[in-house]
C-alpha cells in the first residue's frame, strides 16, 4: 500500500462549500489531522483515524502527517478555508525543507474556499480591484512589519482583508490597526468585519472606519476593508472595476 | 415563480474544483449567461437556456441576467475561478448601482476557487505569508496605477499574484512589468507562469525573475511572485510563515 499525504481546505464552514476533490481525498483517507474544531467537521467512519490537536502545533503535525504517509497511511491534514492561505501547508513545506527524505512521498495541496473569498461573497464583491491579504498575527512576524505593509497597502489603495485580527492572547494589536488605517485611509472608508461566514453563528458588520471598534473582531473574524472606490449599492459592497 | 440571480464561480477548470453551492444552483437554474468559453463548461439539459456572450460585453450580460430574473427567471452567471475575483460580480453590483430598481431582486454570490489559489496548491505554498493580487490588464486602469501598486507590492514584501498578464490585445505591458519586478526585487526572485491550471492543458513553469521572459505568459496564465524568502522545496515552492 502506498500511502500519501493531502492538505486539503474545508472551506469556511458549510458544507456546501468543500469541494468534489477534497471529499473524495476525505472518503479515501485513513487519518486525518488538524486543529480539533477543524477535524470536528469531519464526519467519523470505520477505518478512519482522527487526530484533532492544539492550534499552534503546525510543525508536530505535519511531521505526524509525514510519519503516517511514510508507513504506507493517507493522511489528510485539514486546515479551514484554502490551506495555502495562512494555514497548513506552508509548515508542511517547511518539515520537508528540513527533512528531504519525506520528499519522496506523494504530497498534495488540495485547495479551498478562503474565508476572505467567502466573506467577500456575502458582502457583494469588495474585493473586485486589485486586493491584498494580511495576517494580523504576531506570532510570526514583528508588529513593525505588519504596520509597514498595512502603510504600504492603504498608499497603493488596495483593497485588504485580514486574518486572524484578534484573539484573547493578542487584544490590542487590532486596535493599533485601526488607527494605523485611520491615518492612511481616512474616517470615511467602508470595513466589513464577516464572523463565521457560512455557518449558523455568521454576522455580517459593514461600518466606516470612524465606527470601526476593536471589539467588532474576534478569531473567528476575517476584516475586509474596502479601497478609496467602494461604496453600497443597496444592500451589497462592492469596489469597481475600473481604478480612478 | 420568484426569480433570481447568482453569479457564481466555476474554478479553474476541473470539475472537482466546483463547490456543491454552484453545482446546486446550476442545477436549478433556468438561464447560464457568460463568456462563452465558460459557459460551454456547463452542461446543455432539457429547460435550460445557455447565453455565451464575447469578452468585455460584461455590464450588458450583468443587464441581460437582471431583466431575466426579473422575469420571473432563475438566471446563473458564471465566471471561471470566483467571481468576485476580477470577475463578474463586481460588474452586477455596478448595474444594481445604476439601475436600483433591480435591488428588490434575490442577488447571491456564490465563490469559487480563484486561480492563483489553484496555482499555488499546485505549486506548494506560494502564498503562504502576506500577499497581494493585481489584475494587470490596462483596460480599466492606466499604467501609471499599475506600476505605482508593483512598487509599493514589493517595497511592501508581498508574495503577488497577476490575473490577465498578457493577451494579444496587449503584448507588451508584461514586458514592463517584468522590468519593474527585477528593478525593486532583483534577478533572483522566484516567479511562477501557471496556466490553465487543472486543466488538460496545465503547465507549470517556476524560474527566476532574470530568466523570466513575458512570452511565458498568455491569456490563460496566472503569474505568481514569491517574496523576499520564498523558496524551493524540493519540487514544491513556497513562502515560509515566519517574517524575517
Amino acid at each position: 500500500m502506498s500511502g500519501w499525504l493531502a492538505i486539503a481546505g474545508l472551506g469556511p464552514g458549510d458544507a456546501a462549500l468543500i469541494t468534489p476533490e477534497v471529499s473524495a481525498a476525505l472518503a479515501t483517507a485513513t487519518d486525518v489531522l488538524g486543529y480539533a474544531p477543524y477535524v470536528a467537521r469531519v464526519a467519523a467512519r470505520e477505518g478512519l483515524s482522527l487526530h484533532g490537536s492544539d492550534n499552534r502545533e503546525e510543525l508536530d503535525r505535519a511531521r505526524h502527517a509525514l510519519r503516517l504517509a511514510a508507513r504506507g497511511r493517507r493522511a489528510v491534514i485539514v486546515s479551514s478555508g484554502d490551506p495555502g492561505v495562512f494555514a497548513m501547508a506552508a509548515a508542511v513545506f517547511e518539515v520537508l525543507e528540513e527533512q528531504p527524505e519525506w520528499l519522496a512521498l506523494e504530497v498534495r495541496v488540495l485547495p479551498g474556499i478562503t474565508a476572505m473569498l467567502a466573506a467577500a461573497a456575502k458582502a457583494g464583491a469588495p474585493l473586485g480591484h486589485d486586493f491584498c491579504a494580511i495576517n494580523l498575527s504576531d506570532n510570526l512576524k514583528p508588529w513593525a512589519v505588519i504596520e509597514k505593509r498595512l502603510r504600504l497597502a492603504a498608499k497603493a489603495d488596495f483593497a485588504m482583508a485580514f486574518y486572524n485580527p484578534r484573539s484573547r492572547a493578542r487584544p490590542d494589536g487590532f486596535a493599533r490597526v485601526l488607527d494605523v488605517l485611520r491615518e492612511e485611509c481616512g474616517p470615511e472608508r467602508l470595513v466589513m468585519f464577516a464572523r463565521a461566514v457560512s455557518t449558523k453563528d455568521e454576522r455580517m458588520t459593514a461600518v466606516t472606519l470612524a465606527e470601526a471598534v476593536p471589539e467588532m473582531a474576534d478569531m473567528r473574524t476575517v476584516v475586509l476593508v474596502g479601497n478609496s472606490q467602494t461604496r453600497a449599492a443597496g444592500r451589497f459592497i462592492y469596489t469597481p472595476r475600473a481604478a480612478p
